[in-house]
């Protein structure tokens, strides 16, 4: 809180960022008068607190002055809690929750219709139960391969999420491992072995999609308290085709969305 | 590159990782005599670059010495294929070349037989079957929450690795959850919602442990490809005692390492 000439209080955001280490000057930090504290040592391995001086210390500070409401809020950081999810907390709390929301996915189906993108579709098996469309994700700028990220949206429209799939959608399934490794080798020229494929548990809109990256990139999302292999879930569906009606999820939640008020009324916080 | 008293040349490892802000330092950040660049103003938006004392820009510094060529390969950069690894595959390929490999898990026996780090325990369950020790990771300063990370290592030597779980190390698994959760509450104040706790296939060393970090930390090895939730671990389990004998698992290998080697000569790759 800054004070104004007038006298009256006014927000200032100030956001501190530690840069990454710039190649050619960590030899500096090494050589120069750097104060260095041993902190442990066990064997082979020794830890220390080193003290670099300012000039090879730069924090990119950014200040946002004065300071909306709005402004403060998007800053401000929120507790996020993880849910273990039954099936029966699936069909209590989750999905009682997904149908009362509107959750428009129109631009998905004007992807599907070639109403919106059309010229962005990098594959598309048109087959209305087991086909998809393969399109980049808005956030890769499609610059270069270090961050590329893609999308299947799957062409049939009642499968919701992960919880949905049973063993009648292998074929689907399969044809997006496949189909989506070629098309993006043809295309790209990244091996399928580079791929992370996978879906993600909540998603964030409720029309079946797989998400193809780059397994260099740490994309957002690529975590283990979101993200499913694919072919883990191909695996899982031919090991048992109720698996995701069975097994209990886990999945994050910030403490002010309305899925987790739910959740801690059902006492299952 | 390290010279040794006989004058051969000793190879170390020094890795240098800037750490989060600690929360209560950041208004000396801003109060002392710190040294402010502007870069760029635009309306209420203006970025600085700001030249920490060093009491306040800390390093953490971890040293590996002396270093063999294996510790070196570990850390260098280099290509990262995504490996399927059926049972035949584990029992063909990767078992025979962890057994062939003499990895040093001594610092895990000293942590175990209080050798080392005896202060650093965090919890202990002393079952020789199903206990563990709870100690901070090495990546952790214990400087602030936000990036915490513990590794619960069990007391049993003869479990080497998600691959060899059935139900019966069910308990086990279930003391590491359970009381892991609650020793780290009660000395962290942390809440078992907020802790990703999770095992790494391949792991770094073939001595069962778990990892728990916080769940705001991005921490490194916490991708979809390499981290297996212990919930998730632990239902399995229950579903079918021999899923982790009958699943393919992912793992990304780099290009240079052998076990890539093998799954390349068996055409696996």
């Amino acid at each position: 809180q800054v004070t104004s000439p007038s006298g009256e209080g006014t927000d200032a955001i100030v956001i501190l960022e530690k840069t990454p280490f710039q190649e050619e000057k960590v030899s500096d930090l090494l050589k120069k008068h750097t104060k260095l504290e041993l902190q442990m040592h066990n064997d082979i391995y020794s830890t220390y607190h080193l003290y670099p001086p300012p000039e090879l210390s730069e924090i990119k500070t950014t200040v946002v002055y004065p300071a909306t409401e709005k402004h403060l809020q998007k800053y401000l950081r929120q507790e996020v809690h993880l849910i273990r999810e039954t099936w029966e907390d699936y069909k209590n709390i989750t999905l009682p929750f997904i149908q009362s929301q509107s959750f428009s996915i129109q631009w998905v189906y004007n992807i599907l219709e070639k109403k919106a993108e059309a010229d962005r579709i990098i594959h598309e098996n048109p087959d209305p139960c087991d086909g998809f469309v393969l399109v980049p994700d808005f956030k890769w700028n499609q610059n270069q391969l270090d961050d590329l990220y893609l999308i299947a949206l799957v062409q049939r429209r009642e499968v919701k999420s992960l919880r949905d799939l049973t063993a009648e959608h292998l074929p689907l399934l399969r044809n997006i491992l496949q189909e989506g490794k070629e098309a993006i080798a043809k295309r790209f020229s990244v091996p399928g072995s580079q791929l992370r494929i996978y879906l993600h548990y909540q998603p964030s809109y409720y029309h079946l999609h797989v998400h193809f990256t780059a397994l260099g990139y740490d994309a957002p999302g690529s975590s283990v308290e979101r993200a499913h292999l694919l072919a883990d879930v191909i695996d899982n569906l031919v090991l048992d085709s109720t698996y995701y009606q069975k097994r209990a999820l886990t999945f994050a939640l910030r403490a002010d969305e309305i899925l987790f008020k739910k959740f801690q009324e059902a006492g299952r916080v």
